[in-house]
């Protein structure tokens, strides 16, 4: 089982790649890279380069973040295009789609929902070390925290149940 | 030549396509109505719905208004995603796509960037008699709007080269 976490962008979008969710295992993370000149450009090469991912890596779940906030306006509208984009190309791909609010990602990692970002930035280290460590960029590690997330909400879906 | 004008929403999507942008007609206009349970399945049911009637009209190019504003910040982001899908679904199948602001609509249209909507949509139905008449609906009524926006636009070019 492979679990694909994105932050998502307009120009660099953060991917990470994990599999086996209850002993989270690194696969392969980074960035893609939007060049493309035009809104519509752009979004359709954001679908040709992940669909390329998802057929490289074929994973079964997409974890995202649910809502964000931005102050720019135009930005946030942007970046909410891309992230259509990034449901509709992973829906199309066959992948099942959770979203977690921010407040989630937090809980859910640190068992803590007051979290501050260090202290996900430490749990998301401990268990995948090498490649935390790698992303030096927030949106990589962003697309880490996210993946993992996925993980360790189904270890507490089976323990409850 | 046919031009398609889209009005972006998450649930209900307006679309018109005319053709001839020099003396325009009306083809036909109406409402996609969405009914998915999840995001991501209501971006693929756009994507869908949007595909079939772009496969059965065969536009050249999309017209869609080029940003929006929202007190609701939710339904901002949830328009916005599916605008994106919007503008992936018309550049996959080759659609050339112009976006204009909701100040180039009125400009464009009734010649004044300070009309009210009463004067675009009085300049709407002169031109398009019978299809603005038909459209109860409000986005519909924009979907026709920023489809004569582009034939407007495209008159005006002409005239100044």
């Amino acid at each position: 089982m492979i679990i694909l976490g994105i932050d998502p962008g307009t120009t660099a979008i953060g991917y990470a790649f994990i599999e086996n969710p209850l002993a989270p295992r690194a696969l392969t993370s980074g960035l893609l890279t939007i060049r493309a000149d035009s809104a519509a450009n752009r979004l359709k090469e954001l679908h040709k380069e992940l669909t390329a991912l998802i057929d490289q890596w074929r994973p079964d779940v997409l974890a995202v973040e649910k809502i964000f906030f931005s102050r720019n306006v135009k930005t946030a509208i942007e970046v909410a295009q891309a992230r259509g984009v990034i449901l509709l190309t992973s829906s199309l791909a066959g992948l099942r789609v959770y979203e977690y609010t921010p407040l989630e990602v937090k809980k859910i990692i640190t068992g803590d929902g007051n979290a501050d970002k260090l202290q996900v930035k430490k749990m998301v280290q401990l268990t995948l070390k090498e490649m935390a460590q790698a992303s030096a960029r927030d949106d990589v590690f962003d697309a880490i925290a996210i993946a993992l997330t996925y993980c360790f909400r189904e270890r507490h879906l089976i323990r409850e149940s």
